[in-house]
């Protein structure tokens, strides 16, 4: 593994979903390359990058020749390819299926649950929803959160970069409710060094993309 | 990881999504116990399944202390538990990411994107929806298959049976266009002794809980 190229480019638009990748590389000690995108001018949409995701979508990182699309496949597999940060629990590990769980349930619930509730969308009876509701989703996440300080207990993970990156602009953007838990917990990651890094990082990006527009 | 315990129990309710957990189940020649429900009854909709899965949802999996939750965390899980059964690209495999990608994909864009056809929903500009629209979901899947047979290339792998599962029956309901790649890939996996076998499964569970309504 360690004689391994495993040098990765991540294919990045500052201030999107894909800062949390940005932030998981920082918080790995990856070795990666920007591959710097501007929204604002649609090169997401251009051929060259459709060639590489033809959803145009970040975060998408490429590794030797593997292209990973979909933030909670970056998020596992980046994880994975850095086990010495200690950020994916191992396999065998009693803490890989709940792992698993809450990246997963990142993609497949929070989100939809989300774009309903911004697109107030009637809401589909809970039995035949993939989500079941919005409030069962935030209330399941409440209860996971219930030990802390993080969402599987004393171990900082990958979900947790997830987790608190979406967290945080969710709760900015006024889509999910405020409550003391998830403040806290939004206020514990965004202390984190390398989310400082990946902020710091886009500023730099975007201020760059502005001069040349 | 051999000498380790590996028996799993699935919560399982006949011909719902769990069905899919159980084919795979049935291809790893896994250790498994069913806790089969009864959704008619809302046996999953009851305080003790609602202790183990507060979303009361199938597929639900338990191994040791463990609660995975998820289809898409129940398959990646399982698949790794049981690697002997070649299911499952191993970390440091080159089709590792790729795998990773598919399985994501699958809660992420494809779910949501029938959720929102057969709920005839006005669609969100592409952009701001994070699958894009349905015919990016199809077109991107539809690229990925262009190889062959299986949608990795010539490795089965658990992908395909959580793809062939749900491509089964969104076909059956007339969810997604019935394109002949689409329908080729269906045919290859229904004929898969161990979908048989699961369907198998399936009905005889389903005629004990009529036979007990
Ligand atoms: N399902 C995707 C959603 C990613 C997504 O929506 N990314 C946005 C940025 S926040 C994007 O790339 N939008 C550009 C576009 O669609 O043109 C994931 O989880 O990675
Ligand atoms: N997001 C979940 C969706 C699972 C799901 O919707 N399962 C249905 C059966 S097909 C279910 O359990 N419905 C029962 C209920 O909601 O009461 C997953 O991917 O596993």
């Amino acid at each position: 593994m360690t004689t391994q190229n495993r040098q990765v480019t991540l294919y990045h638009c500052p201030y999107t979903r894909s800062t949390g990748a940005l932030t998981l590389l920082e918080e790995l000690g990856a070795d990666y390359q920007l591959h710097v995108m501007n929204m604002k001018t649609g090169e997401q949409r251009k051929p060259e990058f459709l060639a590489i995701n033809p959803m145009g979508k970040v975060p998408t990182l490429t590794h030797e020749n593997a292209v990973v699309t979909e933030q909670v496949s970056v998020y596992l597999y980046l994880a994975d390819l850095y086990p010495e940060a200690g950020l994916a629990p191992p396999l065998g590990d009693p803490l890989r299926g709940p792992y698993l769980r809450w990246m997963v349930f990142y993609g497949s619930c929070f989100e939809p649950a989300v774009v309903d509730r911004v697109q107030k969308r009637e809401p589909i009876p809970e039995q035949r929803s993939p989500y079941g509701d919005f409030d069962s989703v935030i209330r399941t996440l409440l209860a996971q959160m219930k030990d802390g300080p993080w969402l599987l207990g004393e171990q900082f993970t990958a979900a947790d970069v997830l987790w608190g990156s979406a967290l945080n602009w969710t709760t900015q953007f006024g889509l999910i409710p405020e409550v003391p838990a998830i403040k806290q917990y939004i206020a514990r990651f965004i202390e984190r060094p390398a989310y400082k890094r990946a902020l710091a990082k886009d500023a730099e990006l975007a201020a760059a993309q502005a001069a040349a527009d």
